[in-house]
């Protein structure tokens, strides 16, 4: 349906070089010498002529496919899965790389599979990402090592692949802090019974923030299912024991911490502040008033992976030194419409 | 780390024939004469060596890089881009094809930028998938019709390339089918005011079934934004006007519609039947009761876009009788807990 595309040797042809000139320019070989003047004349003629370099015959020549790939635990369970994608599909464009994905089962046991890196490695991509959000340490499988790859939101228990974590501990911490500096002393926490990463940070950052303000209240640590009944179990518990303030594990539990509240005769924020964490959409913007919440680093993670990556590929990374310390990027406060200072206070 | 990896030479000696059979053997090469033992002794060697075949230096003596891009619109914003992801991965997957992915940006106007197409043709990829929600034509660029391409979500205005779609008329209707069998007369419709084809394809597919049902009214018709709060303004009004179930435009809009129920003081499902649409997560859980609502073929129309494509690229599709029919999928009900018989019949 198209004409046939112009090949190397039209380009040296208009451009009155060697067709291995052309290669040398328009791939940016290392170490040869042409002119910029040279250059400019090849760059020309390709631009005339729309000549595209055949990507296939330079892999085979630098051993290098410009592919990566990104290997997640369940993206279609996983509600942030898209912006982890989009974040590390958009670096990849600015650095002229292609993304592939292959979707990985959720695993029980923090080993990770080798078939689905094995499917990357075969197709030769020059390095591969893997994304959880279910394992704080994962074991990699031996062929994972032979490439460059970093992980995104768990550690390798080896310590030897780079790794990239939301601070879940210090975001949970911040909104501990928003609250109090609003006015509160009787903060809840509805925290999740299930056994994940997250769950643990958050829990953390809670109580270390709460002891920071001198606000030790073990009794109000209510656990629930990280969902809206969850929630709205917790928040009733939380409620009648005094809480002016629930911090919510998830956007999730917020859902039924807001039934509980009217349930209760509750108005928020005026009577209870409320506080989601994941900035999951719709949610927030679903309930009335809309949710104040945490939003994850999914996106620079993404951004990070592939990244980290690149310089991996181009020697340029400090593997072990890198791995040694995982990234942590900064979970921060989305602030809406359901919190306001305590009924006493105002 | 690893041993230098076995190469062609190394299983042509184990297996005591030439470079050349062994790449027909395991390249299945049409037209070429290897006998059922030889071709046995090859691929025992292979496995006893670990050998994988280049895939660029096939890529190159093929022209075939077994790669298939997917460009999705908005792959963030789509609640339902990781099903048709993950749909399309797990069809590549089966069929030994990589999946790549390009985000593109949501367009006003119908018409596709040639951009991000030309990315994935610069890599070589066998064919291309375009995946959009908000678009009933789309007019592709003229680079899409150099390779092979398949549509999801919108039909191609020159009537060239093939595409899926999900029979969203069909879902409303449906809906409105069990409605009635249930013993409703008084279904509302809380349609959405925004202009993209699902809105469209489901008030006509309510109309039609109220038509059917002889129970046209369009008093209880009300349009609203597609979130939360055009839903409770809707079913306010919905109710007020004497409907004894509320059809929701998408699952968001049903949020609202049982804040409306609520204030109202109507008990969903007995006083009021509520149904959304989307089936999206994790809406129809984290409601209370769990919302009975339509799910959309997401993964099926990735699945089937690879699975065209792959046809195409073989040869075997017939291009032009496929495109002229859009394949349409169906919407299902998924029942859950917010739909009774109407008050006056129990």
């Amino acid at each position: 349906m198209t004409a046939k595309p112009a090949g190397i040797r039209d380009v040296a042809a208009l451009a009155g070089v060697s067709p291995t000139t052309v290669s040398h320019v328009l791939n940016e070989t290392p170490h040869t010498r042409v002119s910029e003047e040279t250059a400019d004349r090849v760059r020309s003629a390709a631009a005339e002529l729309d000549y595209r370099p055949n990507r296939l015959a330079r892999g085979l020549r630098t051993q290098a496919s410009d592919m990566v790939g990104l290997l997640t635990e369940e993206i279609a369970a996983t509600p942030h899965a898209g912006r982890i994608i989009l974040g590390a599909q958009e670096e990849a464009t600015r650095r002229n790389l292609t993304l592939a994905i292959i979707n990985s089962e959720l695993r029980q046991d923090p080993a990770i599979s080798a078939d689905p890196v094995q499917a990357f490695l075969d197709r030769h991509v020059d390095g591969v990402i893997y994304a959880t959000v279910y394992h704080d340490e994962i074991i990699a499988p031996e062929n994972l090592k032979s490439r460059p790859a970093v992980l995104i939101g768990a550690r390798d228990a080896d310590g030897l692949i780079p790794a990239v974590l939301p601070d879940e501990t210090a975001g949970a911490a911040s909104v501990v802090g928003m609250l109090v500096a609003r006015g509160h002393r009787h903060i809840g926490f509805a925290a999740s019974a299930e056994d994940v990463p997250a769950t643990r940070g958050r829990l953390v950052g809670y109580e270390a923030a709460m002891a920071d303000a001198r606000l030790d209240d073990s009794a109000l640590i209510e656990y629930g299912a990280p969902d809206a009944r969850g929630g709205y179990e917790a928040t009733l518990r939380l409620i009648d024991a005094g809480a002016t303030a629930v911090f919510c594990y998830n956007d999730r539990m917020a859902i039924g911490a807001y039934r509980a509240a009217a349930e209760r005769g509750r108005a928020i924020p005026e009577d209870l502040s409320v506080v989601g964490f994941d900035d999951q959409a719709p949610i927030p913007d679903s309930l009335y008033p809309a949710l104040t919440t945490v939003t994850l680093p999914h996106y620079e993670m993404g951004a990070w992976a592939v990244e980290t990556l690149a310089a991996l590929i181009d020697g340029q990374g400090q593997h072990s030194l890198i791995a040694a310390h995982p990234t942590v990027l900064p979970c921060t406060v989305a602030e809406r419409d359901s919190v306001a200072p305590p009924p006493a206070t105002r």
